[in-house]
């Protein structure tokens, strides 16, 4: 085959598709690359990502050497987060650093340019050592990782279990520990417990305990995750309840008010949020909440330090 | 103020951030508009949705009228879906049609051009009922439409309640049914029965049937529906149970064979799927799979029509 292209050198190499069945042509005139990909926007982003990419890169000519570099905090906002780095531009040196949040956290971007390969990624690894100095303990992972993938790593680690029992969330909690293959190792059920009824006969919340506080409540939070930390058998518990709008809102429960509780045999910690009125967004950032609870309490990272 | 700014012309109106705190500009100098949004993406895309977009459209001199509509199937095939509307020019008839393939499913784009809003409207209505007669039951909604809100209307409208036991899915069935505000009227509870002890100790799958048949099955998807429906009292239970990979696979259950089963007093009924070797892929088709088939059930769309 090689042979053959080097003589006909601008017919198209098929680009094959490992999620799809349209393939893509790639084709070669000069310093010149026309690349065709499929239209279907996942089969394109994999193709580009695992084959093209990687492909330009070896045919680049590198003049300047230049290594970047993601961390990834939640449970700060970006404000609060600059302010913890201290003085910016004596931190950086001459290097960049972009902050860039979404619903599930602030990403933090490192930029370092320099002579060689050696001298970029020295710099990098220390300019990573100085911001986890100030940061370090909202960092909760580097370049892709997933909250969840984080913490799936430590369960399987430690050989722990856990069991999550969501009410505003409806689901969404489990599906993100799910999503880790291997995630069987960790979690044997979970329970959507949408109605009162269902917290009290599936997880042991007292009647009494509802009626006093509301389904909404520090109290609930806590009896959720101790029932279904008790009925499921694993080593932590842990509960979502609040409310996620539209509607549902009351004079003393407002909108994103949600209550998330962390439980092992010995120790429950339970904490309040406020989220906004979006109901998906709220849903999302009280799952990145719990899951960020859960991260801290594996870590023995606590908010009174 | 309009006054103000006939004076001024070039001066900035900020527009208001719904989402976010960082407000956008909006200058206008004769006819160039120039806007200016904040940089994180939800709150750009929802100002650019609910208040620039329309603004501009004000802004438009109309000459053709134009009409485009989506009709949202799931369940079929791209390539079977265009054979089954037959021939399509005769169909379309001058109109334009687009097929928008996902993983959740076929998006059919409907576009009319005319001379008057009365024409395009008539024409895009007209080829609307044809192509309902030939896949009708394969749309679900149109426009924005989620195949969740969908279900949602149809089992408040009747009163119905549903409960869903999730294996391979792991969460996600519930969670996309409850983001649907008002889904507390239809949902109660949502069990993940990611082992087979759960499956057996929550959802009263018998041992020896999982022994038999193994827990990726028919047999046990229409235990599991069955244990949901009866521990629930809900009208309806469903369950999936599947390979989601990249492990588990064995030399008689490939990865991406999944079982999803609904049932009601009076009937249960089961179906295999195969889907890939992606577990996010399969977890979301498995989903829409399982959804889908409880659309069918609850409009009486039986697959031996």
């Amino acid at each position: 085959t090689n042979r053959l292209q080097a003589l006909v050198p601008r017919i198209a190499t098929p680009i094959r598709n490992l999620k799809g069945t349209a393939p893509g042509l790639w084709i070669e005139k000069g310093k010149k690359q026309i690349i065709c990909l499929p239209g279907v926007p996942f089969e394109m982003k994999y193709m580009m990502d695992n084959f093209i990419l990687p492909k330009l890169e070896e045919k680049l000519e590198h003049k300047t050497f230049m290594a970047i570099r993601y961390l990834l905090t939640t449970g700060i906002a970006e404000s609060t987060l600059f302010d913890q780095l201290g003085n910016i531009e004596e931190l950086l040196n001459g290097a960049k650093l972009a902050f860039l949040p979404s619903p599930y956290g602030v990403r933090l971007r490192l930029t370092v340019e320099g002579t060689s390969e050696k001298i970029v990624h020295e710099k990098i690894d220390e300019l990573e050592q100085k911001i986890r100095v100030h940061a370090g303990r909202y960092i909760f992972g580097t370049e892709d990782d997933t909250l969840e993938g984080v913490i799936a790593k430590l369960l399987i680690e430690r050989g722990l279990k856990v069991a999550v029992a969501e009410s505003c969330t409806g689901g969404l909690i489990n599906h993100r520990l799910t999503n880790i293959s291997g995630s069987s190792h960790f979690l044997d059920i979970g329970i959507v417990a949408y109605s009162d009824n269902i917290k009290i006969k599936m997880l042991n919340v007292k009647k009494e305990v509802i009626r006093k506080y509301g389904s909404v409540s520090l109290e609930v939070a806590r009896q959720m995750s101790d029932g279904i930390r008790i009925i499921s058998g694993a080593n932590i518990g842990i509960s979502v309840t609040g409310i996620m709008g539209p509607t549902g809102a009351t004079p003393t429960k407002p909108l994103g008010l949600v209550y998330v509780s962390v439980c092992d045999e010995w120790v429950c910690r339970a904490k309040v949020f406020r989220f906004g009125d979006d109901r998906l967004l709220n849903k999302e950032r009280t799952s990145q909440a719990a899951l960020e609870m859960l991260r801290r309490h594996l870590l023995g990272i606590y908010d009174d330090d």
